[in-house]
C-alpha cells in the first residue's frame, strides 16, 4: 500500500481552527499569515473543527454554526484562496469519524489520558472532573483530522506538539500492524510503504501575541483582542487602550514586555521607523498616543484589504456556503481515498461506496 | 422534529453480534431464536459489530473479516430472512461513527467510566490497565448503534442492561438539549417530539446456557460449545462428552445443575418424554448414553435445516456478500435519515449528502 497515488507533487499541510469566534491578530501571526503564504507552496487543507467545538459547547451548537460562517469569512478575508486551498467542515467528512474508531483501537487508554496537552486543557478550561467523554476523544479525533488527509506537515503552536507526537505514533503503529512496515523503519519507509506518511510539526512565526491589556495572550474571551474584522475606528480605539504602564507622555518609556512595541515589532514593516520611535520612547521624547496612532495606521493597512474581501462575502452569504461545499467535496475525495486505503490494509474493504455533496 | 417520518408501523428492533467466531447453541437460545421469530412482527436490524471486534483484536482484523462472513452465514442458516430483516456491517454505516461523536459530547466522562458493564468486561477479559481508548469508546458506540436506527427495543442479555440504560439517558439528553423536549417529559413525549425514541431492553428466552463441561457458560473460547454449524457427527460426539458427574449408568442421577437435562429442557420439544426420562434417570434406570444420544437427535433435528441453508451459501460466497451489500444499503437509508435529523436539530445541517453502495 503506497501513499503515492494520492500525494501530489507539493507536500500537504493540514491545519485549521475550532470555531469559537472571529479571528484576531494573534491568529494572524500565529498561523493565518503563514497559511496565506503556504498555499502556493503546499497542498493546503484547512479544517473548521466544528465537531470538536462541541467538547466545551455541546449545548450551544447553534452558536457554533454561526462561528463556522464567521471563521470561513475570516479565512477568505485574510487571503486564503478557495481555488487554491481546501476549506472544509469537519462534520461533513465522515471518514474522519470512521478513522477515529480505527485509531482509538491502536491507542492505549492510559497513553492518551496522560497526553500533556489534554491535561493542560482540562486545567486551563477549569473542567475539573466535569468533562464529557468527547473531551479525551477529541485527542484521537485530531489524529484522524491529520491522517485522513495524509498530511506531511501540520503547522501548530508549541502547546500542540504532544498531539502531533501522538499522531506520529498512531501513523507508525497503523503502518506496522496493517501495512507490514518494519517496526524499526524510518519515516521515509513509512511514507513509501505505509498507508500514512509520518507528519511533522511546523511552528508558526509568532507562537504567542499579547493582548492589548499587556497581561495575557490575545484571546476573544479575555476581551483583549483586535479582530481581523474590526473597523478602522475599532482598531484606533483598541490601540488607544493598549496598556503600556507609562505614567506620563514625557517620562522614559520601557520597551521590554510592552505590548505597544511587541505589536510594532510584529506588524510595522518599517523597521527603521520602529527603531527611531523606540529610541525616542526610551528617552521620553515621544508620547504613547503618537506611537499608538502610528500602530493603528499600520494595523489598518494590514486589515484594509481583508475588510474589502469580507464585505463581498457578507453581502452574499451563499458564496460562503459555496466555498464550504466545494471545499467539503474536495476534502472528501481525499479522505474517502484514505479511508479506503486504510480499510484495504486492514482487510476491512467489504464494500465500495460513493459519497456525494 | 418528529420520528414519525421514519417509523414504519411495526416497532423497530436493533440487535446483533460482535464477530468473534461461529454462533453456538448459547447464541441460539439467548438471542438468535428470538430474532428469527421477531422478524415477522418487528422491523429488524441486525448489526455485525466488526469495528467493536477490534477493541480486543485490533491486530487480527483479517480474522475478524473471516468471522464476519461466518456469522452472516450463521444468521442466514438460522433462518433470518434477508428479504424481511436487515443484516448489515457496522463498519459500512458512517452515520454510526458520526453519531458516536455527537453522543460522546453529551456523556460525562465519569458517568461512562463507571458503567458496570464496562468494568465487568475489563475484569472478565483480564485487561487490567492494558486496554485501548477504543474500549470505553465502544460503550458510546453501542449507544450510536441503537440510536442510529431509532430502535424501539433492544433484545439483550442481563449483563447489557446498564448499556441500554445509558442509551436511554443519551437519547433523553439529546432530545432535551437539541429538540426542546421538556426535561420532565415521559418516554411517549420523547417519541413524539424528540429525534430519538427512548429504547427499551428486551430479554431473551434463556439468558445463560451452560457449556458441555457443565462448568461455565457456553463459549467458543472455553471449547465447551455446540456450534450451529457442527455436523451431525460433531453434535453426537459433543453430546457424548457432556459432563453429568454420574459415576455409573445404573447409579441414581442428579437432574439439577446437570447440563444434559438443562439441554433437554431447552431443546427437546417433547416435554412428556423429558419428564419420563428424568424420572428413570433419578432412579438409575436409564444410562447417560441413551439420554445423550436422544439429545443429539433432538439437536440435530434443530440444526438440520440450518445446515442445508448454510451449504447453499457456502457454495456461493458472493451470495453472502450480496446479502451484506443489500442490508448495508438499507441500513444506510435509515441511518442517514437519522443523522440528518440529528444534525438538523443541532443546526449542524450545513450540506446535503448522498451515500451509495
Amino acid at each position: 500500500m503506497s501513499t503515492a497515488e494520492v500525494t501530489s507533487i507539493r507536500p500537504r499541510i493540514l491545519t485549521g481552527d475550532t470555531p469559537t469566534g472571529r479571528l484576531h491578530l494573534g491568529h494572524w501571526v500565529g498561523s493565518v499569515e503563514h497559511r496565506v503564504q503556504a498555499q502556493y507552496e503546499y497542498d493546503c487543507f484547512f479544517i473548521i473543527a466544528n465537531v470538536h467545538a462541541l467538547t466545551t459547547r455541546a449545548e450551544e451548537s447553534a452558536a457554533v454554526r454561526e462561528d463556522v460562517f464567521q471563521i470561513t469569512m475570516d479565512y477568505l478575508a485574510a487571503g486564503i484562496d478557495p481555488q487554491q486551498s481546501v476549506i472544509f467542515l469537519q462534520s461533513e467528512v465522515p471518514a474522519i469519524a470512521e478513522l477515529t474508531w480505527y485509531f482509538a483501537m491502536l491507542l492505549p487508554f492510559n497513553r492518551l489520558m496522560r497526553n500533556p496537552t489534554l491535561k493542560t486543557e482540562i486545567e486551563l478550561k477549569g473542567l475539573g472532573d466535569h468533562y464529557s467523554f468527547g473531551f479525551p476523544m477529541y485527542a484521537v479525533g485530531q489524529v484522524a483530522d491529520i491522517l485522513a488527509f495524509r498530511a506531511n506537515a501540520v503547522p501548530v503552536g508549541e502547546d500542540q506538539i504532544p498531539h502531533i507526537e501522538m499522531t506520529r505514533e498512531v501513523a507508525r503503529r497503523f503502518n506496522i500492524v496493517y501495512a507490514g512496515v518494519n517496526p524499526q523503519a524510518g519515516d521515509e519507509a513509512h511514507a513509501e510503504q505505509g498507508v500514512f506518511p509520518i507528519p511533522e510539526a511546523k511552528m508558526g512565526r509568532v507562537s504567542r501575541l499579547s493582548g492589548i491589556d499587556g497581561k495575557a495572550k490575545m484571546s476573544k474571551s479575555l476581551n483583549n483582542a483586535i479582530f481581523l474584522s474590526d473597523t478602522p475606528k475599532q482598531v484606533k480605539k483598541k490601540c488607544g487602550r493598549i496598556f503600556t504602564g507609562r505614567m506620563a507622555a514625557d517620562s522614559p518609556g520601557v520597551i521590554e514586555g510592552n505590548p505597544l512595541w511587541e505589536y510594532h515589532d510584529t506588524f510595522n514593516p518599517d523597521k527603521a521607523e520602529v527603531e527611531d520611535m523606540k529610541a525616542r520612547y526610551r528617552e521620553g521624547k515621544v508620547g504613547d498616543g503618537e506611537c499608538k496612532m502610528r500602530l493603528a495606521d499600520v494595523i489598518n493597512e494590514l486589515l484594509e484589504p481583508m475588510r474589502q474581501r469580507r464585505a463581498e462575502f457578507e453581502a452574499d452569504p451563499d458564496k460562503v456556503l459555496d466555498v464550504l461545499r466545494d471545499g467539503t467535496r474536495r476534502a472528501n475525495v481525499v479522505a474517502e481515498q484514505t479511508l479506503a486505503a486504510a480499510k484495504a490494509a486492514m482487510k476491512f474493504d467489504f464494500l465500495d461506496r460513493k459519497l456525494e455533496f
